[in-house]
């Protein structure tokens, strides 16, 4: 039997309902709720798979997700499947499957953010360590507002053995390093498979990445101030290639 | 008197430390801490200002504290100065300050984000609503790794009025709406003074300052889940003029 995990947010259990790929316990729905569109959205996709759903007092709901915004809706289902990377390849082989790396990101809120981005960017896939790094838990599911339904999460032990192996698969990796001499605007993204290496919120990309990439691209800043955050930092890169994409004559 | 405020985290006490605006009441310090770079540069800031510091049991930072990561370091200051509209217009009347407009953003993590980005893209001010938007607090000193110690904060009364002041003093008024026709990146922000408006988290710019812009642009998607994290969209608009400043002949 697998564990319940819980998701709170409106955004975050309509994407997992959508998705179809999450097995769902209940749907507990604070019966002071207003029903707005996104409440309806709940209940009909809810009665469309049979799943069950109950109105409880909002403090019971307090009781089970304290100190979070849980917008009145919370369901208890299966914790998301892990894609392994030989499937994930061998799934995209013949079309472009962009990825980020994400070299042990510790925060939550940061984790889902990026899974966020990534899905508005065309991202098929975020890699992450099996150690240190932030786990795929009820913050991230909401911070991601779902997005995490619509990509591939794919756990690794070794993310230098991951890169060699998306390497042979003639993906180029292109490392985030403030230390960079080329910036990030600089690369042509439109005709490559790429996978963007991202490091930790302190100690950046390990060494042994690093050296692996094919790239390495800085943001280059406007003050000396050089600290970005590691969300807003991949959204700056993944949306010059958005553009790219876009614009291409 | 003034009323204290707490903040924490090595880089929001080190940036408070160095802008010399703040007044220091002390600084806790815990005696369990390794010492790195970072705490020396503390120790040694402080002894400067003539700032106490204490070295105290780590349980007792995490009860000031709790369930944050404090790193070991918290001190006890003044709350940051905000800045009146009308002397943040005198002070940079000959220089280029571009500012964001925050129309009702609530998540104290994104309001941190966005002026850690804002300052790393050389933007000069943030403008808030006195009410219906997430207050300067230990959350966002922490989150905006003290980028807010490098920056004005005004808050005003009434974001329209600010917003027609800005028109009168010059300033091209960009919002972010993703029903717009332009994209960002249609914009040229160099040649221009410019203030970019962003949404609060769900309800997006208020209808009153949408009409009043000179300009709306989207930032385009490649696939439907069009739900960016608002830090991430002001990081991708904001960046967007950076890489404009920097590399136009």
């Amino acid at each position: 039997m697998t564990e319940n995990l819980y998701i709170y947010g409106k955004n975050a259990v309509i994407e997992a309902l959508r998705s179809g790929t999450r097995n769902f316990n209940k749907i507990l729905i604070a019966d002071s709720m207003r029903f707005d569109e996104k409440n309806e959205q709940i209940k009909s996709l809810a009665k469309d798979s049979g799943i069950i759903f109950q109105f409880v007092k909002k403090e019971k709901l307090n009781q089970i997700a304290p100190l979070v915004q849980h917008q009145g809706v919370i369901a208890l289902i299966s914790p998301i499947q892990y894609t392994e990377l030989e499937n994930f390849l061998e799934t995209f082989k013949d079309e472009s499957a962009p990825l980020i790396i994400l070299d042990g990101i510790e925060d939550s809120h940061n984790l889902g953010a990026i899974i966020r981005s990534a899905v508005c960017a065309g991202i098929k896939g975020i890699i992450l360590p099996s150690r240190r790094s932030a786990q795929i838990n009820s913050t991230v599911e909401k911070t991601s507002a779902g997005a995490i339904n619509r990509i591939s999460i794919i756990k690794v032990n070794s993310l230098v053995n991951a890169v060699q192996k998306l390497q042979e698969h003639n993906y180029w990796v292109i490392a985030s390093d403030h230390h960079a001499n080329d910036n990030y605007f600089d690369i042509d993204y439109t005709d490559m498979n790429f996978a963007i290496i991202m490091g930790a919120e302190h100690s950046g990309i390990s060494k042994s990445l690093l050296k692996l990439a094919d790239y390495r691209v800085k943001i280059p800043m406007l003050t000396n101030f050089n600290s970005l955050n590691v969300s807003n930092a991949t959204a700056i890169i993944l949306f010059e290639s958005v553009k790219q994409k876009l614009t291409k004559k």
